[in-house]
């Protein structure tokens, strides 16, 4: 492990040294608030300091985009959350800078003096380079992004009810989904069912069960991370509600209403009105700030690689979790940027930092097992040797989720309206806003 | 009555000359939304546009306002509302003129024949010509006017907590509502249980229950058109609650940070970073194009004057309803711009171009009495010799919203865990999103 000069012996700083500067925390997500929670518990001062006022349940993103939830239902307020703690202080702010030497983190309107660090600012959708393809294929990773996606896909279907020519109404009723991850999967399905079931009766000229859904990814089968068994239920999942899966397709080109793709057969232009990205993650900013800073070392994707303590190498102080940490787990395996792993490395820090880890124990992910869901009635769950499908992995999806919305903020009928409406195959959130020039201007 | 000279004998059209260009109503609030129930239930073609694809239940507007309802709880899908109407057409677009001679509705993006017309499209908060103070003080009609008042409400409280100067936190914590209608009421109301229950225990610096509400009122009374008996109730009930009412105040200047307001004793700046607007109303711009095209008489406001059959004087195929319409009752009293009155033209409008009213019966308003509601357990309702205050009043506000909302799309158990939320002081859709420049830069 390398030592900073400056701050020699820092390997191990015991509990009992937090002083009054306490632990700051830059991140609410998954990470972040579980390490404030467990910190708050045992009275250790805490700051925690996020750009919005809000938790984020992002495993149910996709939901809100395409009308499901809204989206009060999977956020809670931060200061809700960690109100029971009196020494834990909560911050709307925007960290900009790092200064490891003076333990000082600079945020947009103002300065924290930190003894400890925990950086949880998780990654943000990225484009490979072609950073103007966001205009026309948004990603999901925040409450706006969901909005301006269920935004396009509902004002698709309105316009295409209203268009005369043929060819321009079926780019309308053409979605493109780039990337077959679990995102990309329950985007797609989460798409078929909003245009085969919910709105099947809703519309005069057009019939949205026409729809073409189109899955685009670049490996050989879709939830590339999952046992190929598993992968093929998936696909047969999708199949079966109507969505089409290209495999090995690169994205080469991505215009208005045209998306280019690749394949072994050679290249094809696709006219879609609606392309929704769920490709490609890298890290926030603040994985940059700390290479400069602190020395840290990222990949490929600008995540940051930490020691299996989930430190900064040399800056035991600083510790980073969550989607942000690149870090390989026992098995020799890279922990996944998953929920759970990020809950788990965010207790992992704050026992860490409460001296109830021994020595330098590292950090152990816990695989608690894949789970995606396809559609209503339809999911797949990978855990070693337990692997369930179809009925049973979506109530086990459901199942979870609910007990996690109701840990945070007892959201419970909200959660049993969703899934009532969910199993009837209406939703409740079906409503477009923000629209770009007319929002502004009442209710004619 | 005026008869139009291009239209001779037009005055009365009975049902069965409805063709199949049919009827096009503009505006799926209330009026239009009723009006295009009963005719859909009759099977009479029927094109419902609105620039919005949802019905939005405006009376709880002020709730999304607070953070105590998504704006998905409050909102219904046009296309699910009217689904089982087969004949019925929903179009989301923008109605810029009005031709009616040729019987034409001109959208922004096409055009519609029409049988009968009509328009529903309400009206829009106004500034007596100060159309400056926007900016500083924004209304409240649409779901974006409410999560940009929530999001002024809850930044001014996060910034608060950061702020380290004592006279611009004092600023920060300074809300001012103008205009003590119903409206006003319940928004001061709200934000007074906001301020003083739900974050009672969420800051660590600044204590919410410091904050100071004014509520503006330039008559002698708060809720004008009530009893005086009840805006006493209801006046007792806000200085209850922590509102200072102010009354006989008028509004001279909203700059950035201050409101100056003069009345009996002269002229005072208050320095508030929050300014709400629930003052005064005009009507949509529709109302202008009718008078334009088609000879109607507009009021102050620039709502249109109608005929007792609700139909535009001399042209008896073209409707206006709900807020937009000026309409004496039988009892010589102007018919009020709410929810229940608007119901009821849009039925009555319904019925006559059915053939189901006699002759040149009028409109007459059924008045199911005034509700206000201040806050938890605290409401006023009067109906002639009916008058309720407190929690039966209240109970009987959660009652009639609940029922209505049910009505429409099922939500019975989002509202309950909403009553319930209510009752236990705790508002769970508490996000800023839509930040201005930070909104689409991720979860950090």
């Amino acid at each position: 492990m390398r030592r900073d000069p400056m701050t020699p012996g820092r390997a191990h700083v015991p509990a009992a040294q937090v002083s009054s500067a306490g632990v700051v925390i830059v991140g609410g997500g998954f990470a972040g608030l579980y390490a404030a929670r467990e910190l708050g518990r045992a009275g250790v001062p805490v700051t925690l300091v996020d750009r919005r006022n809000f938790h984020l349940f992002q495993p149910l993103l996709y939901q809100v985009a395409t009308g499901g939830l809204s989206p009060g239902d999977i956020s809670a307020p931060l200061r809700a959350v960690v109100r029971r703690h009196r020494r834990t202080r909560v911050l709307q702010g925007e960290a900009v800078d790092v200064l490891p030497d003076a333990r000082r983190i600079v945020l947009r309107d103002g300065e924290l003096v930190y003894d400890r660090l925990i950086v949880a600012t998780g990654v943000r959708h990225h484009y490979f380079g072609n950073d103007d393809w966001e205009r026309y294929a948004p990603g999901l990773k925040t409450i706006e992004d969901a909005l301006e996606m269920r935004r396009r896909l509902l004002s698709a279907f309105e316009q295409a009810e209203k268009e005369t020519d043929g060819g321009r109404r079926a780019a309308l009723l053409t979605f493109v989904v780039v990337g077959g991850g679990p995102t990309g999967v329950e985007l797609a399905g989460a798409l078929a069912e909003l245009a085969r079931q919910t709105l099947r009766r809703d519309f005069r000229r057009i019939d949205p069960r026409a729809t073409r859904i189109l899955l685009l990814e670049g490996a050989d089968r879709v939830l590339p991370p999952y046992p190929a068994s598993l992968s093929r239920r998936a696909h047969r999942s999708l199949d079966h509600i109507g969505v089409t899966v290209r495999l090995g397709a690169m994205v080469t080109r991505i215009g208005a209403d045209e998306v280019v793709v690749r394949d072994g057969s050679g290249e094809e232009t696709i006219r879609a009105a609606t392309i929704l990205w769920a490709a490609g993650v890298q890290g926030s900013p603040l994985g940059e700030i700390l290479a400069r800073r602190a020395g840290a070392e990222l990949d490929g994707a600008g995540r940051v690689r930490v020691t299996p303590q989930l430190t900064l190498p040399g800056r035991p102080e600083i510790y980073v979790v969550g989607d942000l940490a690149v870090v390989v787990g026992a098995d020799g395996k890279p922990v996944p940027g998953v929920a759970p792993a990020a809950v788990q490395q965010g207790r992992y820090v704050a026992r860490r930092i409460l001296g109830r880890v021994r020595g330098e124990a590292p950090f152990r992910y816990r695989d608690k097992g894949n789970l995606a869901v396809i559609g209503r009635n339809a999911a797949v769950y990978d855990r070693g040797r337990v692997r369930l499908w179809g009925f049973p992995a979506w109530f086990l999806w459901v199942f979870l989720h609910i007990w996690y919305l109701i840990e945070f903020d007892n959201k419970i009928l909200v959660m049993v309206q969703w899934a009532f409406d969910y199993c009837t195959r209406k939703r409740g959130a079906r409503l477009i806003t923000n629209e770009p020039d007319e929002a502004r201007e009442g209710a004619e």
